[in-house]
């Protein structure tokens, strides 16, 4: 391999985001890990801030303001929260460098949009940078792979959203489905709430702790709502709760729809595979099959378990993804490959470990 | 306290429906637990089986068939799986010994319902006695709790239908949502599904593993169609969901109704407080509240949260318990209290232990 | 009982420490429960911090400043860190009521062995008030219940010298043991270091996370030699390494001492069975009976293990408490009801749930 | 890479063992994994019963006596359990296969040393094949890579024994601690037990749970105690305590020794730096680093930290694995690297995910 590696500059590095790249970046055949760039732990290896990366990656971590910071990337990564991107992605936009944000701030096209998700998580409403908002692309590749490929600026899916999305879009897409009554009953797994300590997340107080939170009121049914309607080529609103279960990783989205007349399992079980036949990092299961979140933890896949209650005429689908890849860094790593041109795959290719 | 004591039998005793009464009962100030009873660990102190209890409560596991057995009880648990209650209860009956089995052998007035209930347990769809399934009382105390005070046989509910069904029944009974369209989508921890090792429940296994099972076709789904349907006063079918949660003790049900046209918050609140006002064991929290497993672990209380989804007109309820405890021996016992004439909260105003 | 109520105030009531005694307090038959003092969350009830308590106590939380706070008690219990009883201890005991302190502020009768304490947790080494130390008294009551009882201030033990002293005071008073090189390998879930959130104890990071700490410098160490030294009638140094386990509670310390030429495994027994044969939370096992931290949770009990290794001549005790009951609040209780004259095991009495 | 493919069999296929080499081995580049055997589950593809292995790897599990079953291998793993391989290895060695078996069937070289171990685990005292124990060699690569790379038997280690082993090696080597009165105060999750349900791994009887167990009799003692003499070139004895703790994965032993007069903090770190300085899978730290069971989950690590507790003379030392890792399938993977004479950290090098 001839080829000159790609440089990846990695601002928010210290961050279940960032950690979480870095581990499939290490084995990532065509990438050099360029400089990793963060607020906390400035100057330390980033091995003593995750003791496991020691010996694989001993990189420094740069403060965002420092001059020795390498600056010569092909791509850069914002594994920033809600509000660092949309200040700072300008700045590299204008030099060529490619764009992927993990946070809210390019999921939407528009101000308007951006305000209604702004405003569920205590943010400004305004966009610090409206005038890019319609070049960037939702970066959820088995829905818009092609856009992505061409795009400078991605902005990757909320870890939920993910689960939601492609848990639902065949069946509304090929009309098995109502829109209306759209029900997602999501479990995660704590990691999803990152890296900072809380008293809601406290170990002990979390300990055998299960609950359900922000109750009609997370803000990723925006990205959901908007993905569904799309595909349904009508605006719908969906129900959304989500709970916190005392686990490290995992997401498992519980989904109902009410079955369109005539549907069968047969129908159902057919547009899943139409869409998600040839998708590298999906795994369509059928009723009866258990499938639980350490299937797919530490792995960039999707699985999904499509079921019909005959009694009550609902769709129910299974959808479980690991929060911190298929959720976080393994789809922004797709989303890299797609926007670098290289095989969609390339180190994510891990069946993860159990048990 | 002159009054002579209530004799207790405990049949299942090794059991974790079996461990969990005799919890309660040490320090119950009534009782006298006459007999232990179990084909498990027959011969040795229960204290041997479940060392806490050691000091606490050292008497042996008789074999049911030992004739060194006491039999001089006023009331007798069957703390057992389904089938054993079904075939043993008479005999207890003709004595004039009042009977409460946990088991799904009791909750049943008739022989068609407990076939639908039995094929979907892989049991028998005959039942072994049918003839006193008419006798035999749905032991939920909040709903039933004047016929329970006259009955002699009650069949103590099902975990998950404690929760589903105190969680729905105010907002159906005052007409407050659709009867069509109900969802239950309910996650336990591991202790409900009892204390014989199985490779699902094997501690590996299971540990960060959460995932659905028995999708459309969980047994207790028939209880809760038939208290809802009775409230509702019309036949209705529910969606329900079971998840395993790697935890040991808790239930969270989320459900899922329509709101029906003009109602409103207000009247959702007036209707749980109406019936619930006077419970003992149920505590009801507004929107906003978050209300967890832990807040219930190891006591008595059913926790309701109500929220209304104003952008899809739903109704979304909360309701939690500790499955080991309002799910199944406190709820129990409770039902002995009634059933013996006592204050019905005697030996159960525990808060558990937090963190 | 027309007895009147012992008044207990409460200081530090939000913390692990404080919420433990008031759920004992609960339902202990001769206490008042007269004021819950916290510097955190005043003004609202203890309830709503802690929802399990929820019409149990929802006493309001008082600042100590607060001119509204009730003041007569007959004894106070400060559930505090280090620190703040060794400022405030002497205002309630000018007044004659009795004060039980969690922290290391009592522990220790002169200042240099406190100073040698502090020192190690970062606190000044000059006690804020060493004219009282000399009437403190250590609050074992295994060891010193006689003391205690006539004791107007009481310093109760750190979680992980209860279980190491009495694991190992018999074997050291009969002489069984050498005095060299006994070794403290200490266990503790992870509500041992209190409700403050920490990057060390944020759920995802501590999930699956087991580590020793503090290695050869934990604070514990001078209480364990100071009582241990005088079981001997000598002065002894010992080893002792501290481990976070990823569980809420428990505290598992296995204990390994060099066997004294000719001390038989029945000596052993025997010093044990004389020193412990009356206590009412000491439960004392032999060598192959397993014992494990789920035996005590949530209740006040010490189970201790004994086994020689003849192999090596090591004597080889595990001794297993709740750290937050027997640990702390539990064991405070005990003091408590010694200091009160009342008896010892009042509102004591559980044997906690399984699973 | 035109090189032919290292044909692997792997008899044991669907315990934890096997899955983990499997994980592994999808990702060498040198290696075919030819056939998967073992005793349960057969005829399914093996990623019917480990579903996160599906489209990685999803060879199907031939019954050991299936005359389908492919034998054409270059080296046989057996994941069994004692018993198996000291019977079916011969077949193997005969036809020139390289054999690696991960039970203590051949980690002894004489018949009364694999007695004194077979006894402790209540398997016959004679071993099957007896004359094969002189050819085998103790797979630990950091003590014997030379021999390892010249056998055709290789035991791989038990998981304790290379954590305890690893861990104080240096020290007893270099002469800088005591030969008597050693200590391993060893932790491990659950997995080490093995994939079969047990009334003791029971996920709600475990979860909180954690306790020593097998105090003096555990079987891996012998093996530590051989490879420490080896290094002390003298005979000495160790006390071992293994507890097992409620987590998936990790191993963390505490190590206490008496060090020599004279020797220095200085000197033990120049001698675990002598030793393991060019070990690629081996990270030594210093007094004051904390580290932990998820700095080497999921990597084929051993993390070694080094204290002297100057009050006591004592030589601590934690040493961290992965018991399913570098305690099994990882160390295997290393051993055959050797014997196949390619690097020896050919698809090792990953470094787990955190958190």
């Amino acid at each position: 391999m001839t080829k000159k590696k790609i440089r990846v500059g990695l601002i928010g590095a210290t961050g279940y985001g960032g950690v979480g790249l870095i581990e499939l970046l290490i084995n990532h055949p065509l990438i050099a890990l360029s400089a990793l760039i963060a607020k906390q732990e400035t100057g330390k290896p980033i091995s003593e801030v995750y003791p496991h990366l020691k010996g694989f990656c001993d990189l420094p971590v740069f403060d965002p303001t420092d001059p020795q910071c390498p600056e010569d990337f092909d791509i850069v990564f914002f594994a920033t929260p809600d509000g660092v991107g949309q200040k700072e992605a300008s700045k590299w936009l204008h030099k060529g460098v490619k764009v992927i944000d993990y946070s809210g701030d390019f999921r939407f096209n528009d101000k308007e949009s951006y305000a209604s998700y702004a405003a569920r998580i205590g943010k400004p409403k305004e966009h610090a940078n409206p005038d890019i908002l319609h070049f960037t692309t939702y970066g959820l590749p088995e829905l818009h792979r092609e856009i992505i490929a061409t795009s400078q600026l991605v902005g990757n899916p909320g870890c939920f959203a993910v689960s939601c999305i492609l848990g639902l879009i065949p069946a509304l897409k090929f009309g098995l489905i109502e829109s209306e009554g759209i029900i997602f009953d999501a479990k995660t797994g704590v990691s999803g709430a990152g890296k900072t300590p809380s008293p809601s997340f406290h170990f002990p107080a979390r300990y055998e702790a299960m609950n359900a939170y922000k109750v009609t009121g997370h803000q990723h049914v925006y990205e959901i709502e908007r993905e569904l309607s799309q595909a349904a080529n009508k605006e719908l609103k969906v129900t959304f709760t989500p709970h916190v279960i005392p686990i490290s990783r995992g997401i498992v989205a519980t989904i109902y729809a009410t079955i369109t007349p005539h549907a069968s399992m047969k129908d159902v079980r057919e547009a899943y595979q139409t869409m998600y036949n040839k998708e590298p990092f999906i795994r369509v299961f059928s009723h009866g099959e258990v499938i639980g979140s350490t299937d797919v933890r530490g792995s960039n896949f999707c699985n999904i378990s499509l079921t019909i209650d005959s009694r009550t005429g609902k769709l129910i689908v299974i959808s479980v993804i690991d929060n911190l890849v298929k959720g976080q860094a393994g789809n922004a790593l797709q989303n890299m490959n797609i926007m670098m041109h290289i095989d969609e795959t390339t180190g994510l290719m891990y069946p993860g470990n159990f048990p």
